[in-house]
């Protein structure tokens, strides 16, 4: 069973929130035609090992992606700043992460961990699971370590344009929306808004009208043939919606280092993960946006959307 | 300025201490003749890196080296714990950590970081220099850390066969010394101790007279030239006096990882350790071993040699 299966699925939806006051359109809002086709195409996880930052700091360089979000607790966290330091200009948002999800490579929280300890599985590590994480986490907890993440990243030199959460955990349940809401209020940051279908509204009670929602987020999820990976991501170019949405990627180069992070765990694995930057990388790609109209497009764009602090 | 200098300086120099009360040579407490040439050759630095533990893991399996140290500070400690409990019989110690010296990739301690804040930079990382270390830790918070590590050792099943220190913290103040001396009597394990030429023989005084102490050590220290590596470590086996000696070795394979862990970094670097790697594997080092009558042992042999508890 797919760690993600829970991300995967809830992502796998489009989904749309009112606009708020809005009347305008979000592509309207930024300055493109009203039914103008935006996509922010996402590079998640740096920071989880250096495989994965080099392949998403040459897609960000070559322009294959447009934005990337960061893992604070994880041991390559020194590269990603060194990198936003000479790189002001790169889209990074933080991944605020509340599980350690891989066989063998573990890693513990940001905060003292006898401050956060709901959030630890008897090793010390930050639980497997997003299920298992679930049912331990206590809001309290979730919201120290969160901030706990954005301060070290703010003290490391990352300035995050966004919010999201690896594995889903804080889309997962109204106390834990609220931790990202509210930490992304106090920043002053947009954050990825994930609507799972059947979720009762009062889930997004936290949020304020002048929030800026994405309109649709799109995300491989197993089963996919390598041989499929080329055409699963174009026709989602091919049949992009107008509005804008996320293209998540998890982007690594299959080396003897990301192998061993992701032993045992071919889903979003090594392979996995050096197919989806081929593809993102590869001509065909560039040109399926080019000739789908798509215009990519970055979180800090989106944050400039936001009331002034 | 090698961040190891003060190390390296220092164990160039072959020690012998007092035997205490003892009458044999520590060859024939061993059950060897007298004047036996026994030798530990010892990997460093396991846990910092997939591929430190990959090149370790190789030499320990071929039985090129006899035993090696774990840091418990480090990324991939888990992959340590998955092998020592798959391989009981390797003999594993701690070489406990309390710098981190990289210049990208760095981690911090495994205490809670508001318990031992003297041992911490100012972005919470352990401190990057030996020297710079011994100017901030207090010593009461280095026995803590020390503590901690032990203990999240024995906790994730590795059950450690001696005590060592990286980059000789521990070896370079009185107090320092003392923390490794009382913490390996309370877990009733042999330690690595460095005889310093100069240093006071106070430096000494937590020592009990039933410690076995080693006769020598060797490693290897810059300048050396690639082309050298193998005559450097040979001629070592070829004038390696009688006693029990240890050789540090440090073994991993030249690969992107890594080369970003040692980045800008040629001594002890990416390439330095494989090309340890190579000499301990090589039929050339297996040769001069056997033609100067040298035979391998452990430190699981010399702690059997200590009270029992």
């Amino acid at each position: 069973m797919c760690n993600r299966s829970l991300f995967a699925a809830s992502l796998l939806t489009a989904f749309s929130l009112p606009a708020g006051a809005q009347n305008q359109t979000l592509p309207q809002r930024l300055g493109y035609p009203a039914d103008a086709k935006l996509l922010i195409i996402h590079a998640d996880d740096l920071a989880v090992a250096h495989a994965q930052d080099m392949a998403s700091f040459e897609a960000l360089d070559r322009g294959a992606v447009s934005s990337a979000s960061v893992m604070v607790p994880c041991p390559w966290l020194t590269e990603v700043a060194d990198y936003a330091k000479t790189h002001p200009e790169a889209d990074l948002g933080l991944h605020l992460t509340l599980t350690s999800e891989w066989k063998t490579y573990r890693w513990g929280p940001t905060a003292p961990r006898d401050q956060v300890a709901s959030l630890l599985d008897p090793q010390g590590y930050l639980f497997s699971e997003t299920l298992e994480a679930l049912r331990h986490i206590k809001p309290e907890e979730a919201e120290r370590e969160v901030r706990a993440q954005v301060e070290t990243a703010l003290k490391m030199g990352i300035r995050p344009t966004h919010l999201d959460s690896h594995m889903a955990v804080l889309f997962a349940k109204p106390a834990l929306l609220a931790v990202l809401i509210n930490v992304a209020h106090d920043y002053h940051l947009p954050f990825l808004m994930l609507k799972i279908p059947g979720v009762p509204l009062d889930m997004y009670s936290a949020l304020k009208p002048t929030d800026v929602l994405l309109d649709h987020v799109f995300m491989a999820a197993p089963p996919i043939k390598p041989e499929d990976w080329l055409s699963y991501y174009t026709h989602i170019l091919k049949t992009l919606p107008p509005g804008v949405s996320e293209l998540i990627v998890h982007l690594a180069y299959d080396d003897a280092e990301m192998r061993a992070v992701t032993v045992d765990h071919p889903d979003y694995g090594s392979a996995w993960r050096q197919r989806d930057f081929n593809v993102v990388t590869s001509p065909e790609f560039r040109v399926a946006l080019e000739e789908n109209h798509i215009k990519m497009v970055t979180w800090r764009e989106l944050g400039k959307l936001l009331p002034k602090p």
